[in-house]
């Protein structure tokens, strides 16, 4: 009788290389890895990693493109941010990694998958409720959280399985993608303490960035950004290219109490340089583009998906309507901002639209204006009528 | 027949000045002023300019204490900022100045209240509104949205009229009390233009401040602040105190496009250093104190409430109905934060509270924590049971 | 110089009919009428009516078939019931009634257009604010709003100007398209008051109504109803049909006490049969398709679409917006409602949907079930957990 | 060693009678119950039972006066109907037996609570996360959950050990309180069959019912009824009054398809008489006295709340603070209400309250009322403004 396959989420990492032996000996499986490059990632090492801790083959994808075009920008789109301050960079990974491991599953007739996720993160949710989504038939294994060692009792196994146990090169844990990265564990544990420079990859710390700031211009077409300061770009290089930018100028740095998935509160340090620029750009010229009415909803929407993307519903009818809404507000989303980036900050300067609704001629303080002051009594006197009969007959 | 006794909202500027008279002249009136003191005044100097002007009398009430307690504090455990940008000093500054005038023309048996405010702006509509809700039978009268002149026409009758104009200070059109500043008008009209230097008076440019952090310690008891690095202070003193610290390291700038209340967008810059500051540790504390579901609603209130202060609703059941809940929910936000203020950015770096939410045992990502990750299977077995159902019935 | 055009939104009553003389009159216009059948009109009648009266031309348009399919269903999907109770008959027709008098406008020249509301109510509104989204350059006139007479001051002119005054048929004021009656005024005013029985014209009191229950089955596809008792028929005549036999079960009134779009309440009394019974089967029919939280998602955009109606603001961006959620969700809201019409009860008795979320293997409370109820330990633990974390903390 | 106690929530059916069994066997333990009367509970009948099925003790409660006053009558001044059906009458009683349960543990020496919810219904979550929630170190134990047996083991066991093994009365599993009784199982799990006529107990079917109408006057204090038909009554004597009046004319009966808190949708079929009407009549007294602001807050805090029961957290923060939003709201809902309960209908007549806020004088039809018709052209102008903006810039 065939071994079983089992494909396993890769990410060279000594957890999910554990978890190739553990799952070898523990389901008497065959093995196969998947590693998705969402930004950071060496595919070709880590590929060759996998091999030598014994998988039966070892595959790989290049997932930026779909990751920026069909998730990040979606949710920027949506002006999704957890808790008003987690642009949502790993949660929003997670559902795209679930879906190449199904497709891969089924090339490779594996009837299980396998991550390395723990028991009280949201990434274990995150993956067992998308694969579930998209392909309910496949068994989901996650042996960090079933085995239950401790540090020490993981590195005696791989020890005695042979696989190379590096020096740990942090003390933190850390995880990245194009956007963003996010640090957790060591000190970072203590909500009373400020989080050390060494806990910051892709930021600069104040005193390290230029004295001059830098000045940017995006452009929008539909909510979607598409030049920097007139050059156009492709989405995963406008990402790449700010990340750069607004790191070097210490923008980017998130750090608050964050109420998990899983009934707990937890610390999160984060970087996101792109992540905050592009937020703060695009909320601007939403600012110019959308009624007071849909402002107001959309921000309405904007807390739903983000819930959602936070929750690991990614793959759900929920997210399509929320979605359908969204696209319908990005219609006249369509303009230039401009940004300082100077010192940590991330500040908009400037926005211009297509088709805005701010008009000069409606705004302006100068006498001699097109607004008709006098209709002014008349709402005045409607307006208030509500509140002068409340007072009238239930005032104190 | 003696003379009606109109009560004038008196600023000691050329509005308000030529207000004096002209009510006088077309409402043969006796023109009693009142100037309010919420943080800027000279209180003296503007009596005595009313006076010369023609008042029969000129009244002064500091409110600066009524105003933080009253106003600004409630305000700041609502964690009420609207469009998730301007804290609201001048909009919750009126209902206090309309508070004072109605009992003011109690006083001095005035049948009429007059304000400067113009036809478009969304102080006539705060002012008429909190008169109305607390004197229904007061008149109130706006005679520069009744006379509709423009600038050239105002001054002439000021100069015919004998009323002293100075040289306009500044091309810029502001307000100010202790929670806040406002800047409008001049090249700030255009959007797409970044704020001039000298539009701001309150904060220095990055360049100027200084090179070394500024570290806070503020210190809440059920969601009011109290202290400072310490040292207990007097609401007023407290607020006072952060304007300069934060204006000194550049903190406090706010640069939006804002719906108004009269159906049109405007570009508003403000600087609001405390309340930026306040705010910001007061969210830092809540999301160690409050659950999950009490922050998701809050968020909800929080929105409400900043729509009823912008939009002139402050005396109005429904605020006093959102006022229960917050206060309600600040019940345990009591505790400590810390902020670091340098160069213009004011970051939370800890925070920690009497009776926190957040619990190390819980979160630590060291293994033999308090956490079931077994538990964890079960959890996501239900929570994703309906994904499942749905994405098997209705997937595509 | 050739007269100026103004085409008059005309019923054929009293108000609409002195319009035609006093916009000829005070404008010095070439009046043209235009009447709108949305349901229970009879255009030729009207259309003479008008001409006798004067007009230049009287224009009919039957716009039964726009308004049930591009205004009513569009409404029932979304769940569009102001205040929960009000399902919006004369609120969805103003709408349609503006888009024809523009495009009518346009068509015979005129530069303005004139309607009969009055000052108080909400349809001024709506057609002002329509006319003015659809061609801002149109000029709007309401004479009723202008004039400000009474009854007997309108019948004296109506006799001076040879204008066919018709005895009262009753002391209510009323207005009726298909999706609804209104009744207003007389003794509804007093709401302490029970409505006496001859408000009613479209629905039977209990006591004559048929002692045998009607039982009915409507089937919807994508949200949109298209058969009665296994009989497909258009939009209009389903519309028709079940006005016909609901009110014959004594099913559709509706009597309450509304908030008006101008800050006053008013007792509303409506009969909307069709209205009652399409939207019970509709939310019915949703309640087997929408996951949880697509369900809690749609009652708020049915609560913010409701407004939107209502506050006459269906020609706005944030109206379209709402619509692309309200498709998106109504994806999958196919298959049949049976419900039971009797003695002015209607009651929902079955529903089955094509891709419906109920299962029954999941739901049963037979033993040996396809649910793990051992995973239920598992969910309740993190479920709880933040409950029992606040209680320990925070608990008094 | 003396035995651990257990204490064990007591119904007298099948189910925990076997647990009383089940525990002393399975852990060794001194099983002493507790049964709660809500509404509908001989308790000198159910404590016997409980001794002779070997109970230790057998504790009971009259606790119907703290239900209603303390749960009913709070969830009903919130308007708590989850997903607008369900009343929530077992939801609201599981609280308080826990709050019983614990108490009783701690004078009883029990280290542990039981009960006889299985593991698919929402009843064990609301019993297991409240009694975390009261006394975190309290085990529970639920021995449905745990043994797993289909109907015919746990029969076998019974027959076994001793207990008596009734006669099944129904088909249909149900339960009541006071506040309402709720069926399930049998044929109602088809949700496209119509419930049949034996399914319920407290409400006539329309063809028993009274040929004339039955007319109520129920009379409201801050939101409270106090009165029925002008003579004061007892909140447990006015529930059950109105159970008595509104199901002989057969008000009360709800069947729908309900979201669980366990991820399934069920079938749900209730009668809730007094429920039914005395929501009724409070919303009706609310339309008279909250704001039109007040009133959509409300009914978003109503939806809040109704979660908060449904799911189990009552014993929350956030329950808490809604509880203070809504006893703020409650001040003025002081009046009376009519209804008239006819054949299955219960419909709200009249309404008039102490400090209402509908005004005959603004909201009459007669010509010569108190509202400012011309007031209405300034207000439109600027309501319609932003429409006409985005119309001019945005159009398509």
């Amino acid at each position: 009788m065939p071994q079983d396959t089992i494909l396993l989420a890769y990410s060279g990492g000594l957890d999910t290389s554990v978890c190739v032996k553990w799952l070898q000996e523990k389901h008497d499986a065959r093995v196969v890895t998947l590693t998705v490059d969402l930004g950071m990632v060496d595919l070709e090492d880590i590929r060759s990693r996998a091999l030598q801790t014994g998988a039966a083959d070892a595959l790989t994808v290049d997932g930026r493109e779909d990751f920026v075009n069909e998730y990040v920008f979606p949710a920027l789109q949506a002006g999704a941010i957890y808790e008003e301050q987690y642009p949502l960079a790993t949660a929003l990974g997670r559902p795209l990694i679930a879906k190449y491991m199904v497709e891969a599953a089924r090339r490779v007739g594996a009837g299980a998958i396998a991550h390395g996720c723990t028991g009280k993160g949201n990434d274990q949710v995150r993956m067992d409720v998308s694969v579930g989504a998209l392909d309910p038939r496949l068994k989901v294994i996650a042996p960090v959280r079933e085995w239950g060692w401790n540090r020490e009792e993981e590195m005696e196994y791989a020890r005695s399985h042979g696989i190379p146990v590096e020096e740990r090169k942090s003390r933190f844990s850390t995880d990245e993608n194009l956007w963003g990265r996010s640090i957790e564990a060591g000190e970072l544990e203590d909500p009373w303490l400020e989080p050390p420079e060494d806990a910051f990859a892709w930021t600069n710390p104040i005193s390290k960035t230029p004295e001059e700031p830098t000045y940017l211009e995006i452009a929008f077409e539909g909510g979607l950004p598409f030049s920097l300061n007139g050059e156009e770009m492709r989405p995963v290089d406008l990402v790449q290219h700010l990340n750069a930018l607004a790191g070097r100028n210490g923008v980017g740095r998130i750090d608050h109490i964050e109420n998990r998935l899983v009934g707990i509160k937890s610390r999160e340090v984060y970087e996101s340089p792109a992540g905050v620029v592009l937020h703060a750009a695009h909320k601007a010229l939403e600012s110019m583009t959308l009624s007071k009415e849909q402002a107001r909803m959309k921000r309405h929407v904007a807390g739903e998906y983000s819930d959602v993307v936070y929750n690991g519903l990614w793959f759900t009818a929920h997210r399509r309507d929320l979605t359908a809404y969204v696209e319908s507000a990005q219609r006249h989303v369509t303009g230039s901002v401009r940004l300082r980036l100077h010192k940590g900050n991330c500040v908009v300067v400037g926005r211009k639209a297509a088709k805005g609704l701010y008009s000069h001629q409606l705004a302006t303080y100068d006498r001699g204006d097109a607004f008709d002051h006098r209709a002014s009594e008349g709402f005045i006197a409607i307006y208030g009528l509500p509140v002068r009969t409340q007072a009238r007959e239930q005032g104190e």
